[in-house]
């Protein structure tokens, strides 16, 4: 395929959909993007329009996805539509032969993980999250540490969406936001991939070991209402509005070889940015919110001003082979060059028409799952429910595979 | 009480109770260490010197604690001994008409509890856990500002005590420490007072609120092996031993009020010191970690470099009635000030026959009890259990007190 171009469609164009089209896409020489699709008229126009004026070509524009998987030509879907469409669109996608990227989300339900993995295994068509955060400076830094035994034995990773959303939540309506509607409806970890992407990796999910069983515990819902009585209490309808979601969720998963990940979504609550990543092993310990590196040796130090900023000590010799390129200039395009990196990753795929992708099938359902799981055992009192095993007994003999181990131009 | 000495019995002059008679005891002008008890004679006979050396008189040395408890003379009696013997020592002394205090430590068994609690009713002698942390610098400043509204409602709380252990607890033997035997037998958070306390204050517990039920989950147990391996290669007793202990045990703490408190235990692997205490709310959020306090209509900041370290720039404005005192100066005897002042306030009682304190039976039974309930959970697969409530219904109408509410001279 090296002398022609990747054509690809876009389905999903709200603001990270246009975004990604405009920032990301747009930077790769070898790609059309031949179609950009979403359910409003008024954000295909504008994309196209944005496209033909940086590119000099204007993508077809449709209100119907099938438009582009019915059309033969297409090499590529790139799912950035709402989380519910998500699986749908995918499996339609890879059924008509289509490789498909899917940004991140969680899953509604258990079957509809499994059909995602039994369609990709029917079709032999690849199905890669697009889990930026697996492409992080420092997450791959650290992966790169675990790698030559600098963490000891891994026992315990934390991570979590802790993210002060509620403008874009309660603005939902006038942004067409699908978070709206999940948070009046729904009560669970709804976003668990940037926390579990990385340290799935780490662990060697679905190569070596597997997730066996998590649960999840809700506080009360108050942090929205709130919100609205201080910013919009002459809106009606929303000053109604009761939200089913819990502020923050906290899951606890257990692993096959006796690691546990803790995970906190914690979305509706004035606070600043985390992703809270911590790695902590027998040798080393990372924590991202403090920005902390610590290996085993060191002094211990009991005061935290001697360790907070440790981690960008050791950058020099530990970023991995991705980063080292980009020491001096991350790569462009948003999110501290991860959202180019995965893009990059999943192209080159496409690209050499390899099936074996950085993040593949098994990753996506795994990490997906982890949301209607949550959903269930909130709702059964934090009791624990079983992980499926995606790859049916496979996880125990197929060989680790970092993302840097799959070629990246 | 004011014309004559506080009489006091120290028991247990391990490591902590030796230094906390020497180095906080001593401080008290109006206190007579009338004895010091331990197991062991060398321990007895090296802090009576020490005593002797700084006061001017030597306290009587018993290996028996009844020596203590038997003689009428007593007001106190300071429990510092292994966490075993708090609660028998502790129902011993009130029975003989004793205040008691302990230091912190968890409970083996919920009847302990229970009986720790029926007996203090039924004597009328108090029983209040030395938790310091009730009294530290932050702590007490965001108490402070949950009380005066700034961080709104408060909807979930962190706490942990994470705090490299390896060295103590596999020389546990030669320093004659209860952590080694412990880490052998338990698998549970046996230490969830340093982040529980200030937790519960803040949420008035057994004030207005109370915990409802908890689930523990543990990690497999490595570090300490690890660590064996790296610094005891040759002792063969050591490098034989098995912890059932897990390297990190998590707990998740449900509130009648629908609040969260996840609490972690986390001292077998190497890593840098910290109570994880976080607070927050509709209104505001204070991480102990990143010692960063953010309040809402603030400008959320993405760049974590602009919010760490931001608690201190409230301390001139917020800090507690107590530590405004101390704003040039923190209180002398270690813990930055802490020991002394939950000492402080539990020798007022004392001396002023007070037998309403700051940090009451309830309180201890029911922060106490969570290392029983953290042990039958993980013993079940991290199911949930009830948490009893040691005020038989009483926490719905009793009035919120603070600690800084009870007199501090």
């Amino acid at each position: 395929m090296a002398d022609k171009k990747i054509k690809v469609g876009v389905v999903g164009l709200g603001g990270r959909g246009s975004n990604l089209t405009q920032a990301i896409l747009c930077l790769f020489d070898d790609i059309k993007i031949e179609y950009v699709c979403d359910l409003y008229e008024d954000r295909t126009e504008k994309v196209a329009d944005a496209v033909n004026s940086k590119l000099g070509y204007r993508p077809k524009t449709t209100l119907d996805y099938h438009d582009i998987i019915n059309d033969e030509s297409i090499d590529a879907v790139m799912v950035y539509a709402a989380w519910e469409a998500h699986i749908p669109v995918a499996i339609a996608a890879m059924k008509a032969g289509k490789y498909v990227a899917m940004e991140v989300g969680g899953a509604y339900s258990v079957k509809d993980c499994w059909d995602l993995v039994a369609t990709s295994e029917e079709t032999g068509m690849p199905c890669m999250m697009l889990e930026n955060c697996c492409y992080g400076k420092h997450e791959l830094m650290v992966h790169n540490m675990v790698r030559q035994g600098l963490f000891g034995e891994i026992v315990y990773c934390e991570g979590g969406y802790r993210h002060d959303l509620r403008d874009e939540i309660t603005r939902g309506e006038e942004k067409r936001h699908y978070r709206l509607r999940n948070y009046k409806t729904r009560n669970c970890d709804n976003y668990p991939t940037h926390a579990l992407g990385p340290i799935a990796k780490i662990l060697d999910i679905n190569r070596g070991n597997r997730m066996l069983s998590l649960c999840s515990v809700a506080t009360k819902a108050v942090g929205l209402h709130d919100y609205i009585e201080k910013k919009f209490p002459d809106n009606e309808k929303l000053m109604k509005t009761r939200f089913a979601q819990g502020d923050v969720v906290t899951t606890l998963i257990r692993c096959a070889r006796g690691e546990v990940i803790r995970l906190t979504l914690d979305t509706c609550l004035p606070r600043y940015y985390t992703r809270d990543f911590s790695v902590q092993g027998t040798g080393g310990y990372y924590s991202e919110q403090a920005q902390a590196l610590y290996l085993d040796g060191e002094p211990e130090s009991w005061d935290v001003n001697k360790i907070l900023f440790s981690a960008k000590n050791y950058e020099d010799k530990y970023l991995s082979p991705t980063w080292q390129q980009y020491k001096v200039t991350p790569p462009t395009g948003g999110h501290g060059g991860m959202d180019y990196l995965v893009h990059k990753a999943f192209l080159d795929c496409v690209r050499e028409g390899s099936k074996d992708l950085p993040i593949d099938v098994y990753d996506t359902a795994s990490w997906m799952v982890i949301t209607a799981l949550s959903e269930a055992s909130v709702a059964n009192g934090g009791a624990f429910v079983e992980i499926p095993d995606f790859t049916r007994g496979a996880w125990s003999t197929r060989p680790i595979r970092d993302v840097e181990d799959f070629k990246l131009n």
